[in-house]
């Protein structure tokens, strides 16, 4: 039996090492490419004398082979704002100039792409929650803008290459995602009130910590990642057809609410030994706004539901930090 | 004395001629690039003689000189829906890869850029009239978004070079502008109605015309682009920071409406010997909305506004469209 081959860009990342992982134990020979700007080998040394895995290290935006693959998943981007905001102009170029690279990749090989595009394509939405139909509220000229609209023209891209040259391209919108192999500088709440509660240092709630935030597990994701691949592409054609959408993009995120409160305290909980306590500060200009994704087409088109309850998830992660 | 030079890209198109034309007027020394996918060599022809002016064809994608200038006004892209749904990958590549071209010239120069955006970064609005705080309402996946994206994104990549590099960059966001020179295939509504009426062919208006369209002069923009790039940078950063605004983009067009049939009416009244008549037809659905300039910063910091009416800037259109 001839193995499938699966090329992951952003493969040292944190989704992109998970993805890498179940791709091997699906039965795929699996390419990991990454610039390590902020993925890191340490992600995926453990699978570096697997022979069915090898790494890259290059970047999506020049990357050529003459390999061939039967599935491409373009994870790779900076996607924290402390990382991309340090590095807006080649947070563009990889955005933009990346994915057309893959795309022209998957044209070549005749393969199926999974494009990771963003809850961030919606902005500061004027909707709650969040349907696949709702076109966004985007500044264009903003220090996000470099992320969100770079994100919103590779969707455009991926949409023009499947209508002018039917390639098989599938896009997710990922929402709020957290678990194992996070990066911990990466600013995201989460890892910050985990490294602060291990660290012992105070855990900073912005405002009164009563605004909310949706999270997803990372296992969750990949799994909705797999199922969307494995779908037949008259089938994904058909769906997004029918719903009157223009190209096949679907929110993937877990819709269930928590207030920032509630999430330093579970953190607390599960650290019992942290001597951190919770301080209040001024919320920052730029903090984005409530996201929540409706889930309702990825339920009907892949049967596929977040099973991961946060404080599973959670615990998980703390897990993962305490090796660090 | 030494002559200031300028790039104008898209210059053999039909802003971009007349651009040309008014900067060597002014006393520069033009450079015009094109790779005449709409633009025409027959609208600059007049010029080749210059002393003053060279025509290069080329591509704004991959263009590089050695040469220093003073002055970079970036028009090229197709510009008309018909021009670019036919190449939307190449429409999105002029935009974003070709600005990013001449934001690397314009660093390495050290020169001034004039980047011109568009209405079409407020795709379908739900404000109006459009100020330059508004964020826009576009859709990523659709058949507009190759333009509408790129141009989005082409913004992004200039306030970023502002940012990073300190870049002169100044954006102006045109809103529809009609005059000699206009392509005659561009599926634009006053070429259309006059190749109709200068062809006996009957004028067709979408819906029944009661639709309203803001048209601008294409001189009356040349100034504006004139105007902008005479200020001192130092003028100009400073006014954008007091309105609250991430980068300098100003709206220029003209805030005038007119209904499309009191536009088919004009037309007609000014080709008096036309056998045309109106007809109606369905309205497409992807024709584009209600769009009016709110012009009150390009008044305020150029102190400037339109001064060509539109019966006017329609006989003079009208006499060059006589010519071809």
């Amino acid at each position: 039996m001839i193995m499938k081959r699966a090329l992951v860009t952003g493969g040292a990342g944190f989704l992109g090492s998970h993805l890498c992982r179940r791709l091997l134990a699906d039965g795929f020979a699996v390419t990991a490419l990454d610039n390590l700007y902020t993925g890191s080998r340490r992600n995926v040394e453990d699978l570096l004398d697997n022979r069915c895995f090898s790494f890259i290290e290059g970047d999506v935006i020049d990357f050529s082979t003459e390999e061939m693959f039967d599935e491409i998943y373009n994870l790779a981007c900076p996607a924290s704002p402390v990382h991309y905001q340090a590095r807006p102009i080649f947070t563009t170029r990889t955005s933009v100039i990346g994915t057309m690279n893959m795309l022209e990749l998957a044209k070549r090989c005749g393969a199926k792409m999974l494009h990771c595009s963003t809850s961030e394509i919606y902005g500061d939405p004027l909707v709650h929650p969040q349907q696949e139909k709702y076109w966004g509220n985007v500044n264009t000229i903003g220090i996000r803008s470099c992320y969100d609209e770079g994100k919103r023209c590779a969707e455009t891209l991926c949409a023009d290459y499947i209508r002018e040259f039917d390639t098989d391209v599938r896009m997710v919108r990922i929402f709020n995602t957290y678990g194992p192999a996070m990066h911990p500088q990466d600013g995201r709440v989460i890892s910050n009130f985990i490294m602060q509660a291990l660290n012992n240092e105070d855990i900073t709630v912005f405002g009164d910590g009563s605004q909310t935030r949706s999270f997803q597990y990372c296992d969750d994701l990949i799994e909705a990642f797999r199922r969307y691949m494995e779908l037949p592409v008259e089938r994904i054609r058909e769906f997004f057809k029918e719903k009157g959408l223009g190209a096949p993009a679907i929110n993937t995120g877990n819709p269930g609410e928590y207030t920032i409160r509630e999430l330093a305290e579970e953190t607390l909980r599960q650290i019992p030994e942290s001597k951190s306590k919770l301080i209040e500060k001024p919320l920052p200009s730029d903090d984005p706004k409530r996201r929540k994704p409706d889930i309702t087409l990825a339920k009907e088109l892949l049967g596929w539901e977040p099973k991961v309850p946060l404080q599973e998830g959670l615990a998980k992660t703390i897990a993962y930090f305490r090796t660090r």
